[in-house]
């Protein structure tokens, strides 16, 4: 560290993940608040009661109800088991995350319950090809899983959003065939802090039943949650998060953390610190030239490089992910600083030359 | 409350549960020290690899692997689906916590399989009573749930704990029909403080192949984990604890957690302290005249108390459990000081004036 | 066996098990009576859509579905899990074949769901012991599988049957927590020909929900049936049934035997010859001075024997079950004759000389 | 009947599917034969070891184990739960039946398992797309559902089938990465007679470790088998089997109708009476200038027709399916007769004039 001015990236620059950034200072603050005496296990303690206040506050909704779990995985695929059937059939975008990287989660506490792939552009799913999917299904022939949920993953995995009618959209399509609603938010605080809606504009009044609300690629400390508009499935997830093994016996660390998170738009203020790297990085590799793949709506960028380019990138100490074919990712987080935006975009100046 | 210096209980004094307990202060300055830069989630990171060293040098076993999660309920049910088949039976206590207290996890994550109980004193499976069991078991008939593993909670939920040489014998049994045996350790550092026996004497070298390492109870955050000596049982851990949403994406602060839990015997020491601290309250209730149900083992104590001496007791701020017939139960914890129980003794011989 | 016209068991005669018992010849001519033609296949044919009617009529209640399956597993497990979510406990008796004897069928297709046995003797659940374990609840925690439903082996295991009286009591218990209630009918036209009673008195009007009514103890060929009286359960039964590979394609060979076991009492009939028969060979073992340790309520007896007796027997070809310490197990079917009946009386006179 | 030479197609001629065909009357005696005398339940009988022989002999491999089994649907989930962990994935064709009509019945059996479609022209899967997609996965990260089984629909629901060598391909190319080899053989013997290989070549030789014998679609009443040529696989069936409910009391009236099946090659005589009747109803179509959208390998065809036309051939009798968009499908079945072909073919040309 002595000579800092002369090496930018003398120190490792983290962009592979916003799942390997570390654990927002507020969010510490907040576990080391709740650590005080004693509290009852599994939820019956005084920090969950005021986070769901402070979920119904933030999502505008008088019933919404709050489940703490440790994985968007598990938010994911126990939210799903509340709205499918074991004989039916979720239905997401062919690169979704629950279909692709969940290890068949869903399909488990689903008890058998199956994923089906819709396509369109953007990694987002187009409402013409849902209808058609929707449309060839054989609606109660039991040879034929049937669709009972649509799972919108918001943003995607490459860094796509829903706008609030996009959801709606998609929504309406679904509705009209009987399924529930649900998003996959592990990264929905960036999807609101760049769409610059409410919460509750991007969830329930467009249309979604029950969404994972993600906070550990923004901060939390192994707490993400189910937030659920629907009671009735709201009522199942109380038996089926308990026998999944995710209610805590320490909720109230989870509680403390969450409520943190939402409060004075601590979340979106994180969020927003990632996005506003991004901007800052693909507006900087436009100027030198890089081609982008994608035009980042949120915190995830795609590249062409070179191999030369990306290898003096790491030699530099950037981290980063090779897609293989020439791609690389770059995906900023909370943490990320201007001045490592800077030293990133030096780096890649000098590979360039 | 009016008069706070002369009542020694001016504050609530936990006894309910030592789940009610808060977060020890050397867990909580590891969670800090690990808040440093970035780690790759989900394991990739230095303290997940140097908390499998350490668990191996504590567990005196070369091939442990260790698997974080949440809860004990996963711990124990994911254990549980690496040992039993579908079709399999998993013989426990009658009262064991599996088969009482988790909503069914171990069916649910064992894919239909059933959980037996098996009858003996102290909370204990009785060696006669296991083998009778098994006798009596139509092996390899498929109308006949095949028993695969025998669980022991240890300590049990009544507070009794068995030997290394009762593990050994009870393992013995078991594994003389192709069982192989799991401990649901939810306070397993309890038994160990109490037994003075090693970690490996009271687990693998009495025959566990698997066990539940739990934290929760005894100063971690939402960290408990199991511990598995079997490698066939590990190979498949990583796909069913991931598939459960069980791997936290975090999980280098829950690696943090068990490394500083393991290191220079920190998890004995708490549980050592709820230990002695239960002994001076069953001495000095015993000194009282008050009637013991069981002697305390670990951390645990019933007697039989009046409804008056009840109610007199939760007045003067003693938070407890009343189990229904004039039982009552007090559970210590790491953070019972030996004032408050000085104080819980003046109030017991308060109220039998 | 030298010199066989002197002995009456030259052939062996079977009392091991009703389900050794063949196909009844008027089954046998309703299969070859379908076999006309062609038809769609799974269940879109008329003989099914006859067979609905007589199952309405029979049972009369206006609603009922009726579902084919091959077997009493495949009824008992598949109506269990239509009644019971995943979370839930399915309430029977201790000795209940969907817990002794089917290898956990009904923790698979309910998804996890667990069985908790219920004691009383005769091997019928004692209204009290329902109520005590119904009050041992805890309601609305998820810790503790929540009981759902409860199943009556009717006749039990062992040959007693419940009244309609009785099985109200019993619903009567069970639907006051909310529990649904199911039969386990797979030998119920023995119960209903010994009780008298009309199929609806003993089923739906007594509080029954779903029956499992058994065809192949009886003279069918490999099919039983669920019969639903709750139109929230055959409406998942249509799904679950096909998922679990139980719709046969060839359902109009099923419906037929089905139509025709239901139809003119034939099904009756075959019970009420297999509970005569069992009715004689009491008596005439009565007579010879055997102890019985039951009372035969339809068509199974157990005894007490002495080995050398047993191998008498056995050496004169009677097929029957050694229990062990000394007892022995007939059963009767709709085949066993009387001249088989005299035959046994016969051997064991011979053997009790 | 009176007139019969005048309207060729007065009764109604079956081509929808071979599985609204009846029972073959060597099957009905079969049944018959079996119906003597007493038999222990659960396959315990002279019927289904005498099976086990036969299969022993006509797939001329040593350990081969058979289990009688009510559907294909059962007969394929129960076979891939052998074959698939919980959290691994089975590879099959999109078009597949598994994936496609068994309501996800694979899923379920499978403990959650998922199943993956690959593409390939004629509804096989093609092997680089095969390889393509094995290359893809990321072997050993929990993240992602681990290939373990492919299934290969022979023939396809199209009527295509593969051969020998091209099974071997593609099992060459599974086995490579650890996949075990499944077949779908609801229609085999259509398959083995068309291609004239041994069924051996086509199944085990070729490596396939468990094949779904068809017998439903070619004269069997309700019973189709898993043939399982894998000693572990085989090991865990005795229990999936049962537990699934799928375990008839009465097997050896399966049993006695797969060894008639399996005997003097009656199953393949069934079938080549079925491809037959299709060659001939093929070439007659095309004489009559009707195009055909597939070349039928087995008896399944697609034709492209006019409403106008189609119209006609249902008034004239002619029951099939019309598939959308111009298209139909005829199937034929071991009990068309050439008549019937005569009769299809007049009225096109009626219809076609």
């Amino acid at each position: 560290m002595e000579t800092p001015m002369e090496t930018p990236m003398e120190t490792q620059i983290e962009l592979r993940s916003d799942n390997a950034a570390g654990v927002a200072p507020e969010i510490i603050e907040a576990i080391v608040a709740a650590n005080v005496g004693s509290a009852l296990a599994y939820g019956d303690d005084d920090w969950t009661a005021r986070l769901r206040g402070i979920v119904r506050d933030v999502f505008e909704h008088p019933t919404a109800q709050v489940f703490p779990v440790v994985s968007g995985t598990a938010a994911n695929s126990l939210s799903l088991s509340a709205l499918c059937p074991p004989w039916g059939a979720v239905l997401c975008h062919e690169t979704a995350h629950i279909i692709q990287s969940e290890g068949g989660a869903t399909s488990l506490f689903g008890g058998g319950a199956v994923m089906r792939g819709v396509g369109g552009d953007g990694f987002r799913i187009d409402p013409r090809q849902l209808e058609a999917a929707l449309n060839s299904v054989r609606w109660g022939d039991p040879h034929h899983s049937q669709p009972a949920a649509l799972s919108l993953t918001l943003p995607s995995d490459y860094g796509t959003v829903y706008t609030p009618a996009q959801v709606a959209e998609l929504a309406g399509v679904a509705k009209a065939r009987g399924l529930r609603v649900h998003i996959d938010g592990a990264r929905i605080a960036n999807a609101i802090a760049a769409l610059g809606c409410s919460p509750a504009d991007l969830t329930w009044r467009a249309g979604a039943d029950i969404i994972s609300l993600g906070g550990n690629k923004n901060g939390t400390l192994s707490t993400d949650a189910i937030v659920s508009f629907d009671d009735a499935a709201s009522a199942e997830l109380v038996y089926r998060v308990k026998r999944a093994g995710h209610v805590a016996s320490k909720m109230r660390y989870q509680s403390a953390q969450l409520s943190a998170y939402l409060t004075d738009g601590l979340w979106l203020r994180l969020a927003r610190a990632a996005n506003e790297a991004m901007t800052k990085l693909a507006a900087g590799l436009a100027d030198l030239g890089v081609e982008s793949i994608n035009s980042p709506e949120v915190n995830m960028l795609f590249v062409r490089i070179s191999d030369a380019v990306a290898d003096a990138l790491t030699d530099a100490g950037l981290l980063f992910y090779r897609m293989g074919r020439g791609e690389a990712r770059f995906v900023t987080s909370f943490q990320t600083t201007s001045a490592e935006i800077d030293a990133v975009l030096a780096a890649v100046a000098k590979a360039l030359e």
